[in-house]
C-alpha cells in the first residue's frame, strides 16, 4: 500500500521504554470534589495506575467507598479524612491533590504529604508558580527544602495555570532568537461549559448585579494569571517591574445570546473577562487576556509572540479546561516520579506528553 | 493607568534566576557552513555568550578569522581544521555543531568532542532521535556511554527535526486524556525562502527532470521524518509496527506561479512534498506531511490530535526554518549545561525557552 523506503525492527530503541515493569503506579486521590472526581474517574480508566486511597473532609462522603461516590462499583477504597493514616497505610507512589487554590489553604496538606516522603502533583493554582508573590516564594522555599529532605517531588500543574498561558508560550519562545512581547488569549464560549461555570462568571446578570457580586467576592476572577506571568518572565530571565491584574469585567453584547440554561438579553452580562500584564520598562511585555462568555464568536487559545521569528499560534477550539486539567495532572505522574527530589514547576520538568499506555512504561 | 490589584516586589523569586554570574558562556562553533555561519552570527549578537573557537575543514576558510568570514570585524578567532586542538586550547562550555545530517558522518566528531568532556549541541538531523534505526540506536548507546564517562551532555536539536514535528506535538498531547492519531503538517511557500532552497526542492523543473534528480539523489527529501515519528511514538509509549516514508513527490499546480528567482509554468514542478507514517495495528497513528513549493496558498505548521480533548493547533505563517534552527540551538545551551551527563533528546530536557538575557542567567 505504501512505497516503503525504510522498515525498522524496533527491538532496540530508547532503553527507557524497554524496561517494562508490571507493577501499577499507586495513587492516593487527595480531594474528592468536582475536579478530584473527574480525575479519579480518569485514573480508573488508565492502564498501569491504581487508586489505593482517597482523602476528603466532606462529611457526606467520608467513610463511603470511592467507587460508589463516583458512580462505579465498589473499589474497596474508603474515603478517609485522615490523610496521614491513609498515606502511611497505602504507601502510594504519588498523591494527586485537588483541594484548594491558594497555598495558605494547602501548605499544611503538602507538608503532611511530603512528610511521608511521597511525591505529589497538585492542581492548587498558586502552586503552579508560587514565586509570583513573596509569600508564595517563602512557601515554595520551605516545601522545596522539605521535599529534598524527604526525597519526594512536588509539582503544581493544571491546564491554566500550568499549561496554556505559561508552559506552552514558554515552549514556543524556544524557536525565537528575539522576544519583544508575548500576548496570550484564552477565549471560551461559556455556553459549551457546565452550568455552574456559567453561573460562576455571572452570565445572565445585570451589569449592576455582576459588579455587586464581584465586590462581595461571589464572583472571582481566574486564579493564576500572576503565576503564569511570573513563570514566563522567569523562564525568559526577564526582571519585571510589576505584575498588574485588571479587575474582572462584565461582557455586554449588542445582541441576545443564550446557552441551554441561561438567556442573556442584549445589555445584560454574558460572562466575564480579565487581563493581566507583566510590565517591564513601563511596557506590558507579557499580556494574558482571559475571556469566558455566552455567545463568544469563537473558542480559541492563542499565543502571539512579537519576536524573531514572529509566532502566531492558535488552538481552535480552545482546549477544554476540565479534560485538560485532569489530563495533564495524570500525564505528569511519570515525570514527577522520575524527577530528582524537590519542589518543581512545569518549566523545570521535561516536556509533557500523553500517557496512553501502561504508566510504568514511562517510569525510568 | 492600570487598576492595580497586586504589586509585587521581586527581591525573592526563583533562586536560579538570582545567581547571576558574569562570566560569559564559552562556545566553539564546529561547522562554518550555511547554518554554522547564521548560528555564529546569532551568537555574536547574544548577551553572555562568546565564541572562543571555530572549526571547519573547508580549505577556503581554514586559517581565516571567523569575524572576517562572517563579514564582521576580526574576532581574534582563527578557524581551524584541528578540532581536538581547538577544543583543548579553548576549553569551551559547549560546542555548537552544524556539520552533517547523518550519524555515520558525524559520529567520529561527537566522539572527539565528548572525549574532551565538553557538552555539545548539534543540528545533525539523525542525532535528534537516533533510535529511529538500529544503526542510530547503536551510535546513541555508544555516545551516551562516552558522555556519561566523560561527564558531558550531548543533544541533537533543530527546528525540524527537533521541534515542529516532534517536540511540539508531544507537548500538546500533554493535555490529552486519550490520543488516537496525530497528524502534523508543515507547509512552506518556497518563494519566501532563499534561492538555494528553491533549487533544492526542484522548483521550475519538468516533472521528468525532477524525478531524474530524485533518482540521482541530486534532490533529496526532508531528513528527519523517521526520527520525529519515533520520538513521538517513544514519548507516548507506542510500539510501532513500522515507520513508512513515502518517496519525495513533485508538486504540479494548475496555474503559473513564480518567486523572485524562478518561474514555474503550469504543469511544471513547483516544489516537493513528502509524507511519513508511524504505523500501528495497520493504521497510520502518526502522519507527518511536509510540503514546500512556490505558490503554496498558505504557510503554516499544524498539529491535529485526534484524541480527548481533540487538539487543532496551527502556527501561521509557519516558523521560518533558518531562524528557528539557530534559535533553538542557542536556546538549548543552558538546558544542556544544566543537564546530567549523557546523550539527551529534546523529550528528555525541560521545555525550551528563549534566552534573551545574559546566558549565565539560565545556568544553574
Amino acid at each position: 500500500m505504501f512505497p516503503i523506503r525504510y522498515r525498522a525492527s524496533f527491538k532496540t530503541g530508547d532503553p527507557h521504554n524497554n524496561r517494562f515493569k508490571l507493577e501499577k503506579v499507586k495513587v492516593v486521590s487527595y480531594g474528592i470534589g468536582v475536579i478530584g472526581r473527574r480525575l479519579a474517574n480518569h485514573i480508573l480508566t488508565k492502564k498501569g495506575v491504581e487508586i489505593v486511597g482517597a482523602v476528603d473532609i466532606n462529611p457526606e462522603i467520608v467513610g463511603k467507598d470511592l467507587g460508589e461516590v463516583l458512580g462505579w462499583e465498589r473499589l474497596g477504597v474508603v474515603i478517609s479524612d485522615d490523610a496521614d493514616r491513609m498515606i502511611s497505610e497505602t504507601g502510594p507512589d504519588v498523591v494527586l491533590h485537588t483541594t484548594m487554590s491558594y497555598l495558605r489553604q494547602t501548605y499544611g496538606q503538602f507538608v503532611q504529604i511530603l512528610g511521608h516522603g511521597v511525591n505529589c502533583i497538585s492542581t492548587c493554582e498558586e502552586l503552579s508558580y508560587p514565586y509570583a508573590t513573596e509569600e508564595g516564594a517563602e512557601y515554595a522555599a520551605k516545601l522545596d527544602a522539605l521535599a529534598k529532605e524527604k526525597g519526594a517531588t512536588l509539582l503544581g500543574t493544571g491546564i491554566n495555570p500550568g499549561f496554556l498561558m505559561d508552559t506552552l508560550p514558554i515552549t514556543l519562545t524556544g524557536v525565537c532568537t528575539e522576544v519583544d512581547r508575548i500576548y496570550v488569549t484564552r477565549q471560551m464560549d461559556a455556553a459549551t461549559r457546565r452550568i455552574p461555570f456559567q453561573k460562576k462568571i455571572g452570565a445572565g446578570l445585570t451589569v449592576e448585579e455582576f459588579r455587586r457580586k464581584i465586590e462581595n467576592h461571589e464572583i472571582t476572577g481566574h486564579v493564576g494569571l500572576e503565576q503564569s506571568i511570573k513563570m514566563i518572565a522567569d523562564a525568559l530571565g526577564w526582571e519585571l517591574d510589576e505584575i498588574r491584574v485588571d479587575p474582572v469585567e462584565p461582557v455586554v453584547l449588542d445582541r441576545d445570546v443564550a446557552s441551554d440554561a441561561i438567556k442573556v438579553s442584549k445589555g445584560y452580562n454574558a460572562g466575564s473577562k480579565q487581563k493581566a500584564y507583566g510590565v517591564r520598562g513601563g511596557e506590558a511585555v507579557i499580556t494574558l487576556d482571559f475571556r469566558a462568555y455566552i455567545g463568544a464568536p469563537e473558542e480559541y487559545d492563542s499565543v502571539v509572540i512579537d519576536g524573531v521569528p514572529p509566532i502566531n499560534q492558535r488552538i481552535s477550539p480552545c482546549v477544554h479546561g476540565d479534560y485538560g486539567t485532569i489530563a495533564i495532572t495524570a500525564n505528569m505522574i511519570p515525570h514527577v516520579i522520575n524527577a530528582e527530589p524537590g519542589f518543581k514547576t512545569m518549566k523545570d520538568l521535561p516536556v509533557p506528553h500523553a500517557t496512553p499506555e501502561h504508566m510504568r512504561r514511562y517510569v525510568k
